[in-house]
């Protein structure tokens, strides 16, 4: 009994065992200067995983507040919340910046279908944001079926009385799911000013997703520069429809389909940027900004797009105050209004620090959703993204392998010019497109530690943006 | 007008650059070999992620089977569906390995109450593997607290006739949640056979995990060489019972907490391990094993707790095929039975290899879930150890960052030699404790893109194993 009582528990001494060394850097690597950081660096982590705020922020923002697309009376009390959680962060200031945003309003709920066989097949279906509603009684026409806004303009005439299909699926073989999207987008965002110009009726998108599910995927449209009479209502179906759609296409060419929506766009509203900061100890006229951006669709709660940005962002100065590091050069937290339709916020933001003749050194913006950490992509010169590269060893014990160079976000990259270096916080892309823009981007997809680590993460990379880019970035005459 | 639609859709662009570079490696970098082997990875990935049968797998067992506990009728479903899915993959050969496994059964369902000033407090509560039931009308007692096993062998006859409640909760700060786990789980383990030798009435434990939920996480136990008399029942509360019995307690040490469970353990039972095989092209008496484990805890559907692993280990093969490598090495896939609760398939599989003599040259082990991937653990002589170190630069694309030395896994550790090189998976391990043995470790838990991107790295090292472990791994005289 004895020996079976030993075997039996083998697996357990395995599991204790199998778990590998400590994440803190081999001592013997670091300089005295570097194990400094490292030191900070774990400080920053433990914070953030036993006395992190941002997951009971992120509650509060997501399900008391919930979706809040620019101009709504949600983005309104956002704002509000923003200036109240701020303020009890104790930053130095906290501050509103006026900027005037795009309302557009979704209306009633929207419906589709078509009829194969007598069967009549509802589709799950959403309007994309700036769509121009169908009139009262719908839409209704036969459909044309494209992989891209190419094979749509090839149509042409052809297409006229027609709803056009884009049923271009995400290429699931990059790694990467935002390449996936950024090979898609296209068709959702310019789809309609492509078709309206050839007298179609309506244009519909499959959703951007790599999931074959049946959440509909809301998000921007442009009719770029079309006369107001060839505006076409565009909207988006599901993915699990869209695969539906073309099976039964392939069968009835002929086949019907309806849809009806009543969004309309109204008169820009008044709404804010909000800002707050902790001065810098030493060059209190260098600004390294973070942030994400506060409005999100109307679909969902706006969790990983972005409450989780919003939340994190000011998770970082929480955690320079609670480990009680002042920072060299001024820390600026801003949560950007309007990021998903128009920009608003952040070309407001960038105008404002030209006028006042602000001396940005970096920026660092979360946007990418609150999946576990992996690492920033870097927008900088290059002795800058090599110093940011050179900090690898210090990250890599968190996760944090990848600093290639890339983008940074929609909300900073205006900041751009030959000294500021901007940093995209670049989390695991593999859930978000379950989630994006949908009604499922809700608090419960969020989870506590991998939120907490990405605040951890950003902090990490401030605190060293912060102490060494100082020395790297002069101010300009 | 036209220039606000360009402002507007500048983050549209944003989008679309922010993107880093596409995860392939600088050909530059590669030698030709290196070449050939980067080109087969990515065909792996393409082919998991585009033609993957994994989810799919993974669907019918836990959905269609479920919780499948060693000597359950529902682990004797998931033996015939092993060894049917595996044919249908087409391995050359495909047997089952008789074991018999210890049959513990939870009978009905626990229950656990307390109360505080007049009100009664229900306590989410699951029997532990191997616990002895209670008494048919339960088990009341008043109830000490402690943190460690050194800490309840201290108290000694102080526990007679009381509840000992190991409440120490997960070290949060440790970023690799199995390392948290190893620190807590010897009181889930050991509790019992600590505290039965001292006359105790009873013992729970708090739950294995970061996450303060409702959901008990049962799990094996052992009385060690405690005479029969002194077994004492054991269970595990929910992180957040746990939270609130401790506080309760502060204010009022003397109540009386109840608990009830009928669980028993029967006589062994009959089971297998299921095994397949590809017989390898040049040296098909040295053997690469891959596997996961059959069985699981019977609250959940043992979805991440191994039903991932299982249906990875087979994808391995899968991928092979499917891309038409045939191994030069014999590739050998194992669903391991009672890893949970006794580790019998793992020591009858070792058994079996030693009588008959086998050349396990390799092993890699899937059982810390099915979430991201992160790496691989090592667990070989330094040369081997270096040696697939060294493929870093064709796996990091993948995400693949994580090679350090450590430990297999509990079903591979017995083929331990000085030789032989054994590597377990390591996924992200952020959520795993959200749902281990657990009633909420189901299907939904597993994201399929996680999934597929881990089958398709567990069969890029085995190619990377099976090549030049090869020529690095003599053949035993």
């Amino acid at each position: 009994m004895k020996k079976l009582v030993q075997l039996a528990f083998a697996s357990l001494l395995v599991i204790a065992c199998q778990t590998n060394e400590k994440p803190t850097v081999s001592s013997k690597a670091l300089s005295a200067e570097e194990k400094i950081d490292s030191t900070h660096i774990k400080q920053f982590f433990n914070t953030a995983l036993t006395e992190g705020k941002s997951y009971e922020w992120l509650r509060d923002l997501t399900q008391n507040i919930g979706g809040r697309l620019s101009g709504s009376p949600e983005a309104a009390k956002s704002v509000v919340w923003g200036e109240k959680v701020m303020k009890e962060v104790g930053l130095d200031s906290v501050w509103l910046q006026p900027v005037m945003v795009p309302h557009w309003v979704r209306g009633e709920k929207e419906e589709a279908h078509y009829t194969v066989n007598g069967q009549k097949k509802d589709v799950a279906i959403c309007a994309l944001g700036f769509s121009v509603a169908t009139p009262k009684s719908g839409v209704t026409a036969e459909v044309i079926e494209v992989k891209s806004l190419d094979e749509a303009e090839k149509l042409g005439d052809q297409m006229k009385g027609k709803i056009v299909f884009f049923n271009r699926p995400f290429d699931d073989t990059l790694i990467n799911t935002f390449q996936a999207y950024g090979g898609c987008v296209g068709q959702r965002v310019f789809g309609a000013a492509v078709c309206g110009k050839y007298g179609a009726k309506g244009v519909i998108v499959r959703s951007m997703t790599n999931s074959i599910d049946d959440f509909p995927h809301t998000g921007t449209m442009s009719y770029r520069d079309l006369p107001k009479e060839q505006y076409i209502p565009t909207a988006a179906i599901s993915s699990k429809a869209a695969e539906n759609l073309s099976a039964d296409l392939k069968k009835n060419p002929n086949l019907k389909f309806y849809f009806k929506q009543s969004c309309e766009t109204l008169p820009d509203a008044p709404s804010f940027n909000v800002v707050g900061e902790i001065r810098g100890s030493e060059t209190p006229e260098n600004i390294i900004v973070v942030g994400g951006h506060l409005d999100s669709w109307d679909l969902g709660e706006g969790a990983h797009d972005d409450g989780t940005g919003v939340v994190q962002s000011l998770e970082v100065a929480y955690l320079f105050k609670k480990n009680g590091i002042r920072p060299k050069n001024t820390l600026r937290v801003v949560f950007f209004m309007n990021e998903e339709n128009g920009t608003r916020g952040a070309q407001e933001y960038a105008r404002l620090a030209k006028v006042n003749k602000e001396n940005h050194i970096g920026g660092l913006e979360s946007d990418a959703g609150g999946h576990t950490p992996r690492g920033f992509s870097i927008d900088a010169n290059d002795g800058n993204t090599k110093l940011l590269q050179s900090w690898k060893k210090l990250l890599s014990p968190y996760g944090l392998h990848d600093l290639d160079k890339g983008g940074s976000g929609a909300d900073i990259s205006p900041l751009k010019n030959e000294t500021v270096t901007l940093v995209g916080y670049r989390p695991d892309s593999q859930r978000y497109f379950d989630y994006h823009h949908t009604s499922r981007d809700t608090f419960d997809k969020v989870n506590k530690r991998e939120l907490e680590l990405g605040s951890a993460s950003m902090t990490s990379i401030i605190y060293l943006m912060d102490k060494y880019l100082y020395d790297n970035t002069p101010v300009k005459p």
